[in-house]
């Protein structure tokens, strides 16, 4: 168990007049244990409280080698998993993990008439969104092991490999590479497709003067990359150049304002405006970024509704685009950033000067 | 939607006192609209009562091209969905899925105080567990796409390949075969792979000898598929063709007991008996077999512990197994059955009569 980590939600609960914690969510128990137990549909639940009892409530058929550093409460399939949950529960305020299955909750009501329910997850939210030094270590290797993917991918846009192929590479590279998975569904898509938000990668081959956008990210050591670049196969229209510049000015801009004291609305600020500056605002149509962590997508949007402070220790992703698909043009470019004292580090390296695939079909 | 299935959930509710639902489990949702929508984390909600109201709340971001038969209340993403739904709930007791996150019942529960709240999918699940005529034939044709895919796979078990490229192979198999996915991850175990329950694909190469232990399964036209067959490579000891014709017999004796009026637990006891009486109880560590339908594994288990009657319609696994670590010897045998009026249907054709497959490496 992360002592540090236990501590720092124990003091959050304590701010919040919360005295007791139920997460249930598998990536809430890996951040506390460092022990990724996924559970299927049996009951797995981690109960604390501010008088600091701990206790991982767990089925026989996940042994743990491990000694955990908190007390673990075993049961069977024969069991009343919650009932034995229900034991340590006292009478009062409970907050709950947001994903946890109705089933076991309602279960829990039933037993614990006494206690009323919250949702408490957005403790462990804000808990999260802050890397520690480890963690951090961690977000700097899965970018730098995004990076070689990406490489690696961008040499091969140009062999004539359908979506479909190319997105089963991407995988195997992933898995070659060491990663325990891809950390979304990879988009390789070809002109009109990577103009499409919605576009799912089908059989589509590239041509001539395509923007390809790559948006890949994987799993090392549980922690999640998530990068995105545009090329061009064999040329690039005056235009889509055009467009391509705007993009990545707009995601230097991001960057730029990505810092401590600033809003994590300013980011998305800085982008927004100077792509609505150049003509093109109706065609960026998300927000710009997410937290990201030991889940490609954690809590803390970068977006004009989120106007929370940055921190130090924060990551997130800066992902500004333009999508005119009628045109057949789509652009983003995508790192992930790293909240320092008074700025932020790029995790990414590969270049985002513009780049011309030779199409070799 | 389905009038008639929708009708015998209304039944059923009446039955149990429980004037309304909410079903927001996609595959529920799925079971009476006949569309497979994935909101992800976003609600999606089908409430419905005895009075026949039926609505369904769902984000703009799923648009529907036909007409659903129900009324679809719409909202996005600056909208509160759970206060959308709640205004169509009504005082009193309100039965919800299982699956539904904690975030969205305790909004919904700060919402409407005045609503007692409890499990509804039991309602549903027994619904869902005889299939309709419909259902039958869609479970049949998924089973003999799963026979076709199985007797690929046995043609190439002796080629040499790892459990991993076996494994890929496998899913490949089910892509070009027209099916959406498959239906788990498959099983594909070489020899001490096979006798370890807990076993995870891995590099693992057949050897001469080696009972090759093949669960697969796939999911056609929104419905699923899984067998299991048990071949050897190259020869089989006298030991292990002992076990496997045990096994066999033990399998042929639970699809006897599988008969209306039976219960679930007769066909369990069936094959459990005899292996029992066999010498070899203990080896047999798992309950016999599940339900099965839109998912892989649907409500209703085929263990002692099930003492439901059988009833035409139904569809489950029967799937006894021997597995003798210390002897790298594993064995099962699974084939999908549908009841009938007076007994049941086998949906899997691929042989159980022992099988050696030449090791070609």
């Amino acid at each position: 168990m992360y002592k540090d980590k236990l501590h720092t939600i124990i003091n959050a609960m304590k701010e919040e007049n919360l005295s007791q914690l139920i997460l249930t969510d598998p990536s809430n128990i890996f951040y506390l244990t460092g022990k990724w137990i996924y559970p299927g549909e049996r009951l797995l639940a981690l109960y604390m409280n501010t008088s600091g009892e701990v206790k991982l409530v767990i089925n026989k058929l996940f042994p743990q080698s491990e000694d955990l550093g908190m007390e673990l409460i075993w049961y069977d399939d024969t069991e009343d998993a919650v009932e034995r949950l229900s034991h340590y529960v006292k009478e009062g305020r409970v907050g709950i993990d947001r994903t946890w299955p109705a089933g076991f909750l309602l279960r829990l009501q039933q037993l614990k008439k006494e206690c009323s329910y919250c949702n408490g997850s957005l403790i462990v939210d804000h808990v999260r969104m802050i890397k520690n030094r480890k963690e951090q270590e961690l977000m700097r290797k899965a970018a730098l092991a995004n990076d070689q993917v990406m490489e690696k991918l961008i040499s091969l846009v140009g062999k004539g490999y359908t979506e479909k192929e190319l997105n089963r590479i991407v995988k195997e590279l992933y898995s070659e590479s060491g990663h325990q998975d891809v950390a979304f569904e990879p988009i390789t898509a070809y002109g009109k497709s990577g103009a499409n938000p919605h576009h799912v990668t089908d059989d589509t081959k590239g041509k001539k003067g395509d923007c390809v956008v790559l948006d890949i990210g994987g799993i090392l050591n549980h922690y999640c990359s998530d990068m995105t670049r545009t090329v061009f196969l064999g040329e690039a229209s005056e235009r889509a150049k055009e467009i391509y510049e705007i993009v990545k000015e707009a995601q230097r801009r991001g960057i730029q304002a990505a810092k401590p004291g600033n809003r994590m609305c300013d980011v998305d600020f800085a982008c927004r405006n100077y792509i609505e500056e150049k003509g093109f605002g109706d065609y960026f149509t998300h927000r710009t970024g997410h937290s990201i962590g030991i889940e490609d997508h954690e809590f803390g949007d970068v977006s004009l509704a989120n106007t929370e402070i940055i921190k130090p220790g924060q990551c997130f992703s800066i992902e500004p685009g333009i999508y005119i698909q009628e045109e057949e043009i789509g652009v983003r470019i995508e790192d992930i950033v790293l909240i320092t004292e008074d700025g932020c580090e790029v995790l990414n390296q590969v270049t985002k000067e513009l780049t011309i695939v030779p199409l070799e079909e």
